[in-house]
């Protein structure tokens, strides 16, 4: 399991006062930024040196209670599968403060060569890193 | 059926040089912002004085071709499920030059009110549209 | 004089309920996209298949009354400036339905090459369409 | 001098694969809540429970280079100017690799009541926050 803490932004509320739903993607990719940092120049030295990125094929998100701004949410992620191609994480957003589960989300990504746009294989030590944080 | 149009804006991709797996969200609450334009004042009334919100409470997404800077969305939402407090939208978007399917997306939602967070009742107006924008 | 109309978006408010200060910025891009629409294939074209940008090298905001949700934004855009490599574009941004002026955005952009990356002379066809809408 | 750490994230560049323009004010305004974090609650508790906020009223940018995905800004804050109701700050954003300046922002705020919208004095931990990075 990998752990990442996320403040609620004053900008990332919508005109219902709690965090915008899509939001919710944007705090799960900001976990999955900060999990690839474990590998050397981290996702970004993926994306920018070896053309490889993870392009999402399905997503469910199952909403359980707000997020505001002043919340700081705990986002943890897991490997639920981890195929020869794909990867599916879990990812669960609690708040920090009173550890309430506020959306839990099933991400399933395939990892793709970003110029031959085709999937390839998930590279070795990107999937020594995703077998660290497989669920029990 | 509602037929929503929305270009892909400059700044919707990301490294990876596609529109960001997340703003398929925001491209569904766009085109359910122009839906419920049919009501008096649109959703913003509904928000601001009427403080009847529609929060998500799960969304599912294929994600089935890349949407990239120069596109444009054609997004067709129906809905799919019409409760008495609960709505499931289905958006299906596709490439507007080709035709592609970029998405399809499964949102439901439940009519809340906006102080007291509760469920409640989906309006009479509302419900009016939704019927006129079933599935068949 | 270049006019364009956009509505305030659910998600672009903030926490203290008014439409964020960047997106002041963001919608000043949206008005040039559109700007730029009357060219072939828009300004999307010129990015994608001819490597010219306007970076922005300077910008000045003089925010004067707020934008809130259910707003709409009349952006007015003229062309100031117009040397042999730069444009200094105005943006004045009223709410269309009481005409206060909520902002007013000074924006100067230089042509350039995406890839060789240093500016270039203002393509005939962009000084055409930017002579169109200079300031009086 | 308050010095705040950004990396770029995968989805705030845009089409010409640089960091969005609008983007820069976020990342000034993520600085800034880092900065007021310093205050029992940090800026939240000044927006959700004094009913304090700081709108703009001007922003200056100048933008000398471009940031990319891959790229961490280092944000160096100051106050230049504190006056009674209104505070001028200066945003200085470098590349923390090799510490290219990429962009100066001048942004002046007031203090504002988020109810009653007239300004207000700058509460005196708030001040007295500011004086503590005055430039020098």
């Amino acid at each position: 399991m990998f752990r990442y803490e996320r403040p609620v932004r004053f900008a990332e509320v919508d005109a219902a006062r709690i965090v915008f739903f899509a939001r919710y993607l944007e705090y799960c990719h900001d976990a999955l930024e900060a999990f690839f940092g474990a590998l050397p120049g981290g996702y970004a030295h993926l994306i920018n040196h070896r053309d490889v990125g993870i392009p999402s094929v399905r997503v469910e998100i199952d909403y359980r209670a707000p997020l505001r701004y002043g919340d700081v949410a705990l986002i943890d992620v897991t490997v639920e599968k981890l195929g020869t191609k794909s990867v599916t994480f879990h990812h669960r957003l609690a708040r920090r403060d009173d550890g309430v589960v506020c959306a839990e989300v099933r991400q399933v990504v395939v990892t793709a060569h970003l110029r031959e746009l085709g999937s390839v294989a998930i590279p070795d030590d990107m999937r020594a890193l995703l077998e660290q944080h497989r669920a029990v």
